[in-house]
């Protein structure tokens, strides 16, 4: 089947289609062919965390000599930026969303792009300086460390965690419990990006504030590695972290004290999106996974090839068609935001944000299916992406959130739609005048 | 909340621009408020398909003053079309939807646009005199006499009603029996496109021919009107009719025999997309229905609005993502025809066939538990609704059937993704020769 | 498939094993034959609601010859009851689903059923012998006029209809409007149960009284049919109507001013149930009618039977394991009310009220798709399936409101699950002391 | 919400009945509170498969001495069984699966409770003196070596290991390579149930035999632990093995060459309906979870208990009505192996097998959602729940092959439906001579 591909069909610049091109060729050349080596090369038991897979800076190095390399900083980064729109970008990521090895090979790896951004929007020059260029340098990665365990983190305004201003004011305090800080056991971690309160009365959207911490600052404590459906994630792994009077200088908090949530509105509706954009390459691998099953001649049970199923035959297309209409939603997405900006197109993000996942999940565990045993075991990738994509569906806020957010954004709009529907009324009642009726 | 509108996104020319713009005018402003007159106007008991509700002549004189007419022969007919590209007259037949009396008022309805379509591609320069052009100036309707009781009409080759040449050759002889000829009672058609077999033998494709047959032929029998979910659909109705030794002149016949499979590929391909893109327009209304309900303050069960019920948001957001997963799926389908033509963009207008009815009749449904009793009842348009697009899940082919044709194509298509997952393995082969594995 | 019968596997007495049997044998050789005899014999166009089909008062003789009837009324009713349990019911029930001539054949058919066992339980003697006895007779329908429009009459205290007593105390004056009247327009029906307030304000709960109005009293207005989907549902129908100073004499309320409450709760629980029961007859049939289709020689698409499809196996299977799961519920849900009781069998009709129609509506939708058009028309059962089975989503009650209820008493029942964790956890560490950890 | 629970309400003999108590009192206060500490005992690193966690074998001794002890055996078994029917064993079995130490602990746990029911039915009295006793006796475990890797194993005949004779007909050698062996690493297995061909010509169904092998055999090569998501369920593991030229004495085939399908027809049927009857708990314990949650007032987003949002009230509902409708499913299943036995009870087996484990995946997902992170990760135990119950619809045959076969017993059913359907007709047009028509 002749596919469309979207590089085909959407407005692409010159420079953003060299760089599709390009990156097509890395992701498929490069990136997957690595994958497995990766894995080999990767601690085992008690080392797993101890040392990042030396292939992945053959890959860095190779990325970075091509220009792929930071492409999520799109235009509005300015000079930072190597020059993709947001669509463009869509587009791109999706490809990196193929191979698990991509985003970190071309420094486009969560949560350290979410952690780029903040600091290219809300830093100081010093703190872009310091932390912002090794980060874009690929020199070191970061964590963000936001959840909290024994809360509902989802509503930000639940964040316990202290940043107390010492009494000489030269230091911030830090006290607190988090996890899920994906990344902090990383070798090349050394920083933290921490929400905490500066305060804990006054409004409720005053009290947030972010700040840097060193990961080697004293009081910092790792209490264990988080597991998703028995997975570690190593070498990046999510863990549980506590904060035991960790000083850092003042001039470590970011752009004030009280101004995290304005700060966080920022970073997670970009992340979102990324997420988005990388699950559609994972769902695009499902998919091709699922194929290749369907059309095994050894797997013929009672003669008959899977993909010759009638059943199955319908998985694929529902799976086909879901993924098509997660694609065209991320660029829609992708497309206001280019138009409209990052809050404007909130709406269209959240859209993505709560489909996508949803729908690349229904994608995976179809091709699970396909395969039996196989599917989820390690002699595939599906039980893998399951656990990755799966989680999406309440990283950043769950679906349940975003879709009432969503919801209730329309029900605001139904005002017009009143007006507008009381109109038609009042244009029946004219025209009525003017016919007459056969009846 | 500030939509997109696909107008703002998409790269329409200023003539599209222009048209869509007046479309929305004329939908809004003169087709919405005439509904309800219309349907009052419309004759009652046997005198349901008598007349057509004056009105609509009315709005036909206005759209065609508006130059909104046969906005569906795209760019492809030449001199023949207003000039749309297929994805300009997407989102402009999406407005088209929003209201039934829009497509007929502006010459755009089915079955008469895929009529139009057949015979400026197909008919010979007499046939476009004699029924192309007073169907292009909505002097008369058409009908499309395909679907045959008794058999699997989804497969053309079951199809039993014949054609025979006379024995001098100047005229052809038509027998057979066929149901859900929409239109025929309308009192404006005048002719009915049939499909049969001039030949029994043979190759499959090489059976079928289309001919021209007159509405008032003698031996045109009129069986029974079919309802569906109980409604008449008058004045056009979708009629059950026999064909008794009708007798034309060989002059009707469309293209040459044998050559009916060939026309109905492009026939229903086009069908297809435009009943999608309608589709649109009648979710968006469905939706607008279900929040009115929502935010009705006379409707609070237990005091609180429907719109502050969770499980009701959780719809609402569902509804708006489908539908927006939808529009983008339909832009999709018709950018890919204008970029490939109909044929190579069969899979995408398969999948916009599939998913669309689909997912508008659960927007549709979940309005109509939002509205309860109203709902099902004449006191709401979603009823309606829903027999209209449910209908649309087998009409031109079952959603099985086009499911199973895309799930084929992309199972033959995955001859190439072993080749480059068999390279992928390669290429890691290769690799890891040049890596000294830590292990 | 050698079905289990329920009869086969359920408790049943050897009385309900015979009325099993006779009805089993009435329904299948005297009610479903009759169905299209009963379509014929009704009135067409304004004579719709004029007459009952001959061939129902035949059907009835023959019933009640049989001792088919008054079923519903069971065990706990004494005297009046024929004596059959609940559960026992359910299933004899589920057979007089199979043909909608069944229920009103037996007298079993709703409201009138709800309206006996309301007199049964709430009337005093003179009310009974009035008009509980020509009901049980079979003599007389009756009505129940509860909702109204323009509010949501899912909450009853919504309910705006008033019963006013005159200044002497002898009668009642009723104003209101009211709509989704079943049975009103009936040639039987004589006389409406009426839920209305004898009091606007005190206690929500003590607003609301039942009383009883002669359909022929002066001021009794019918304004209009309303339909489901395009169906009139003649000659019972479902009507609205105004009240207009409607005068009956204050022996006509039931059980005591503001009682109305307390009564509702008896009709409604009672109802839900066996709506379900009847549903199960419903699915059966269409799952009937989907395989019949399956195995129709002439129609192959492609030259392959229906039934020979994959996916439409998928669905095959789906359907009769909803419709196998179903069934089992309500036949707990009846098990429940024999053992505990209507009251505290609430959440178990509950959920069959939320699960069955909602199962059902699939197993009906996916029949359709297998017939394609003829699954919406006239010329099959399905449509007309549809119609009276989705509106059951939201008679009695909406899904969602049964859902909330279900799950608010799940929630209160958590701080139960919550003690049994703790304790789980008290026990754990009770015997973490004596075990000799290995590490 | 006073539950039913299905004691109260199902025909349970006395002595089923003292069984349930014992069993809830059981599982409640020894089983649930021991998993952390059995968690904990379990080796860690290379030691995983090393050793049982100690207290299991405590328990062991407490189940024993309470008479909780190879319960699955039921009736049929005569005097190998406690003395359950297979309905009674359902509701225990149900409670059984609350504690994945409770199926271990009294002897109930696959693969043995196959292996023991194979080794009854079809062994000699030679078998089942040496391992029909030790297993019975709990003192060793089993594995059931069926499915191969590269093969489609829902289908038997593609089983590829090889039982070959020996010249002197005295032992057979044993050749090939199998995966998903559940138990093999565990250290009380001592012996394998091995499916394998004595033949590769002849009828499909005349090649396969199932020979005894053990553990201990020269040949019996381990190769991996498969994982399930991520986990490896240890101590038991599910391995991949290869058998080289492995020696067994001819005493070890049962039942005779050839008689494998015969014996696997037999195993299989009844672990399937132990798999749903556990799966019955396990939905139980995660609803039970997703409740604690919905009250956890320390998890409050925006101010609100996750229990008070509609939308998960509805996924409440919604999973009390599944787990309900599992229950009722799986209980009508096992009757119908007591009435019919196994054989004539397969698809009722069928229907539960491919019912249970979807819904109850559904309903662990929902929870997991409500959990967030927590509910993915090793917080919960909710990630493993999925990993198990997830792989279950293909274990033992894929949905896709039981809904099958369902659906062609079905269609297969059809002709007699058809008879029905024409008798209806019959005496519809005999009826109709007997009527006079009003029309």
């Amino acid at each position: 089947m002749s596919n469309l591909t979207a590089v085909d069909l959407l407005p692409m610049s010159p420079f953003a289609k060299k760089i599709y091109a390009l990156t097509k060729d890395f992701v498929e050349n490069e990136c997957i062919p690595a994958e497995h080596i990766y894995q080999d090369q990767l601690g085992k038991g008690p080392d797993r965390f101890k040392w990042v897979p030396p292939i992945l800076a053959d890959l860095k190095k190779k990325a970075r000599a091509l220009g792929l390399w930071n492409l999520f900083l799109t235009e509005e980064y300015g000079p930072l930026s190597p020059g993709l729109t947001t669509m463009e970008y869509a587009v791109i990521c999706e490809l990196l969303g193929r191979s698990s090895l991509a985003p970190p090979a071309t420094n486009c790896a969560a949560p350290d792009t979410g952690n780029m951004e903040l600091l290219a929007k809300f830093g100081n020059e010093e703190q872009k300086k310091k932390w912002l260029k090794p980060l874009m340098e690929g020199e070191i990665r970061s964590t963000f460390a936001m959840t909290e365990p024994g809360v509902a983190s989802s509503d930000a305004t639940n964040i316990s965690t202290s940043i107390t201003p010492t009494a000489d004011g030269k230091h911030y305090i830090i006290n607190g419990h988090k996890h899920w800080q994906s990344n902090f056991s990383h070798p090349d971690t050394k920083v933290l990006l921490l929400v905490g309160k500066t305060r804990s009365d006054g409004p409720r959207h005053g009290m947030l504030s972010v700040i840097i911490l060193p990961k080697d600052t004293p009081g910092v404590e790792f209490v264990r590695h988080m597991t998703v459906y028995g997975y570690d994630h190593a070498p990046s792994g999510h863990d549980e972290l506590k904060f035991n009077d960790c000083k850092v200088p003042k001039e470590n908090l970011i752009l004030g004290e009280g101004r995290g949530f304005e700060i966080l509105q920022g970073r997670l509706g970009g992340g979102r999106i990324h997420h988005a954009m990388r699950t559609l390459g994972v769902g695009q691998r499902a998919l091709e996974l699922m194929l290749l099953e369907c059309v095994n001649e050894k797997k013929k049970p009672f003669g008959v090839l899977k993909g010759d199923q009638g059943k199955i035959q319908w998985d694929i297309a529902q799976s086909r068609i879901q993924l098509e209409q997660c694609k065209q939603l991320v660029y829609m997405a992708a497309k206001a935001m280019d138009v409209k900006g990052l809050k404007e197109a909130r709406f269209e993000i959240a859209m993505a944000k709560v489909a996508v996942p949803y729908q690349v999940c229904e994608i995976i565990d179809r091709a699970m299916q396909v395969y039996g045993g196989l599917g989820v075991s390690q002699s595939t990738e599906l039980a893998h992406m399951w656990a990755m994509i799966r989680h999406l569906r309440f990283a950043d806020g769950p679906d349940e959130a975003h879709a009432a957010q969503l919801a209730r954004a329309e029900l605001k709009n139904t005002a017009n739609i009143r007006k507008t529907y009381d109109e038609y009324k009042r244009k029946e009642l004219e025209l009525r005048k003017t016919v007459k009726s056969l009846l």
